[in-house]
């Protein structure tokens, strides 16, 4: 029974389904087949649901909203129906007991994991509570829109309250776990604890500020030539040819307008990403898509075995991210990347940087500096963000913090971190739309998957030694196939922490990431 | 329990999904309520495997083909599984004794009456016969292509032999009719017989033969003006211009680029016509947009309040395709709308037509003159090569024409009907995909879409006798306001002929059309 791989049983169970000839016997493990079967139908919906999920960001008429939602709901309802139904259930049960002297490794037993771990999440949470907290979001977004608006964070309070206790409720649905948190962490970066993050935080914050300081007493660098008008088409055509020279696949993939820059998928063959086109601040429209066409890479790197199972999907939401960040930052903020671009680029938006060398410019695009706002910030900066608003979610779900004196808990962490202070709520405690959204426990994604972009960058530049002389010759194969191999390729099927270990040697750590910004910044601020 | 409403049930149906409190009681007829719910699911999920089928027309890059197809296969098998439940029959036939003293031209008993129509099709049907029938007309289609291509009967013919016999076999699962072939018709144009189509056909065939005749004597109108190459994108800014003073409503629709032009919609709010784009022959884009756009306006004038039912489809695809043809020949052909389009059109397309007049621009877009292909035939000519084909099917149906002699049967009635003979197969007997695609009985449609557009287009000048003036001006308000009230707003309530009647006081005639085409024709070729 060992090493049994789904690449061979999803042949076998493709030749039962269209009735194959010619005395070949049926393949062991029936069960696995009707899993799959179902399985399949899951994903197909989820697949359409997507379509029109992408559609609806693009192109659809105004007029159709109201209809796309219901068609949404009653896919969304039907493929909820149909796996969280009691024969998947058994089938997992039953397949856990055959599968248990296979390779813990084998497609199959990981594929059962994932699967049991989504139908065990699926099944815990009572339809009337995601009911009550989808009302409850609703109403809640509203909230927060309005008091985003108008600064005044009375109007978000007890909505937030709500969502507080909610959230907390949500954790009683599951095995009792060392934290409440964990459990919210664990629907974005599933393994991860607590423990975990504080220890990770611990180890970085202390660095982060003083890395802050040292650049801060050096003299600042000129990014005013950012502050123009970057015609937004030349951004895309430029765009179009970074990404083609990435390996982004055409044939299996495309690119369209839309308002928030998104990347989805339905299936290996069909990755589509989405851009704003604008034209500043400084060549954002570039970077937005290279983030996502790093999410598309991900995807059409996926094993085309895994089509139709939980298995192609990537390991999380944090090694998602960490590719649209490497592509983004590692290689696209690189002096190597804009040694090969940056005459493509004066020529693309002259006369803006007929005058700005290729040094000033790269400075300029990684200038650090604290801000008020966490999407406008840079790597050095970033991270305090995010390490801020997750120390306030830890606080709230132990019931040491109390939502009403958020702003003043986010004001003071905000100068101790960052030395400035927002001069309103609405930059400040108001500026995400995440806990409106019911997303408490997703920052902290944001933070690993820098961790895992400089681990794996720090090791692939290990395993590719000239890598920085290709990207300066345009060359990116290498490090795609690079990625595909140790990364895209295994989709879902080992969590992050075991997919960071077998593709460095060790679990996430920070020490990578503060190496690759000291370096970095050392040579942009010169200390 | 007369005059029950579809509106107010569903209205109701809201107040009890969405819990309404208050004291108000639920509403009568839950049965009725419960297969709404059904029926708005199974719409849902046609109508995203609609969404799903205009991306793959439109943008889906080719790698997304193998996906595509298995989720437009598992949403349609879904919907097909949803709407044959026994609970839908169970409440069909509840229902049918419930409102057996309602008035019944009510929503609610055509609802019943629609629906039951559908799922005693969709039940009487084997699914073994729907799987041999899909591999059988996926293999025909192909020997179909390779026969064109190399104009070669005996490659297709043993495929349409079996395609016949079970054309005859699917006969069979319904009660015995009058003829085998009514059931085939009834698929395309429910409540229409043979004998019907017989009478018609006996009416219109030796008086479409005279008025070639007529045309034949008398000096041919100049078209070659028309080719040459004529700007796409002009072509369709022009008809976007058309389209818009006809009224389609941009923000409830859309247009795109596609090889085959059609028209899809998910709901009243979301209608979308797609487009090809070639420069020639002459400006047949900008007629393939306003054919398109027609089938759109019916769409969009649809009954609110049908949404998510059976009820919200055209009466059938004849009355469908008449809206089509009215659209694009009663108005887009005729004098008075290039009164008003023809300066814009000269300016768009100039030098091209600078030198034509107007009246020399009309004559030569109603040339007249027998043609070898059915889609490119002009108004007089095109109902022959139906009626041609139609003859054909039943007497393959009858069994009294084989399928080998198909060939020289149809070079036989060439020569009768139109007077040319084909110089081979490829441009005879194999030029349409509808046999292959196992569309046998769908050619009637479009000579009863003929009738129809006429008959209506006779009333509608009778109702507005302005008409004329109106659209040599540019508006076209009162006609679409027309079309509206008499048919699109009834969706699929009537059945075509009673639809017909109530619009023009008679059924479905050869006269008007008849009456059409001999002033329109005499005018141009002045007999």
């Amino acid at each position: 029974m060992a090493g049994i791989e789904l690449t061979r049983i999803r042949l076998n169970q493709a030749d039962v389904i269209n009735g194959a000839r010619g005395g070949r016997r049926p393949p062991t493990l029936p069960k696995l087949r009707e899993l799959l079967k179902i399985l399949a139908e899951v994903v197909d919906l989820n697949n359409a649901a997507a379509v029109l999920g992408w559609d609806e960001e693009t192109y659809m008429p105004e007029g159709g909203a109201k209809a796309r939602g219901q068609q949404l709901s009653t896919l969304e309802r039907l493929a909820h129906i149909r796996f969280t139904s009691d024969r998947v259930g058994e089938l997992l049960t039953d397949l856990k007991r055959e599968l248990s002297g296979a390779d813990p490794n084998s497609d199959a037993v990981r594929l059962i994991e994932v699967t049991a771990q989504d139908y065990t999440k699926a099944i815990r949470v009572p339809p009337d509570f995601v009911g009550k907290l989808a009302n409850l979001t609703t109403l809640s977004h509203r909230a927060w829109i309005r008091a985003k608006k108008m600064s005044d964070f009375s109007i978000f309070r007890p909505h937030l309250e709500k969502l507080v206790e909610m959230s907390k409720q949500y954790a009683t649905f599951f095995p009792k776990s060392d934290h409440p948190y964990d459990v919210l962490i664990d629907d974005s970066e599933p393994g991860m604890k607590t423990a975990d993050l504080r220890a990770m935080f611990a180890a970085l914050r202390p660095e982060l500020v003083k890395l802050l300081g040292a650049i801060a007493s050096r003299p600042q660098v000129e990014n005013l030539f950012l502050h123009r008008d970057y015609d937004k088409m030349r951004q895309r055509d430029l765009g179009v040819e970074v990404i083609t020279k990435f390996g982004f696949n055409w044939r299996r993939g495309r690119l369209d307008e839309t308002t928030h820059p998104f990347m989805t998928s339905f299936g290996i063959g069909d990755v589509r990403i989405a851009t704003r086109l604008v034209p500043n601040p400084g060549i954002s429209s570039l970077f937005d898509m290279i983030h996502e066409a790093g999410h598309g890479l991900y995807q059409q790197g996926a094993n085309p075995a895994y089509e139709r199972t939980p298995l192609n999907e990537s390991a999380s939401v944090a090694m998602d991210e960490s590719q649209a960040l490497l592509w983004e930052y590692l290689v696209g903020h690189s002096l190597p990347f804009w040694e090969h671009f940056y005459p493509l680029c004066q020529k693309a938006f002259s006369p803006h940087l007929d005058s700005v060398t290729l040094m000033t410019f790269y400075r300029g695009l990684n200038r650090v500096e604290p801000s008020l706002i966490r999407t406008e910030a840079d790597e050095v900066t970033y991270n305090l963000h995010v390490i801020l608003r997750t120390e306030l979610e830890i606080g709230l779900l132990e019931g040491k913090i109390s939502v009403r004196d958020l702003p003043e808990l986010w004001n003071a962490k905000m100068k101790e971190y960052l030395g400035i202070v927002p001069p309103d709520d609405a930059r400040g405690v108001l500026q995400d739309a995440h806990w409106s959204s019911d997303q408490m426990g997703y920052f902290p994604c944001y933070t690993n998957a820098n961790l895992i972009s400089a681990q794996l960058w720090e090791k692939i530049n290990q395993d590719l030694p000239d890598l920085s002389n290709r990207i300066r010759n345009g060359k990116f194969e290498e490090l795609l196939s690079w990625l595909r191999e140790k990364v895209y390729g295994h989709g879902r099927k080992f969590e992050t922490q075991e997919l960071v270990r077998m593709a460095t040697g060790s679990g996430i750590t920070v020490e990578p990431y503060l190496r690759y910004l000291k370096e970095k910044y050392g040579q942009i601020y010169g200390f």
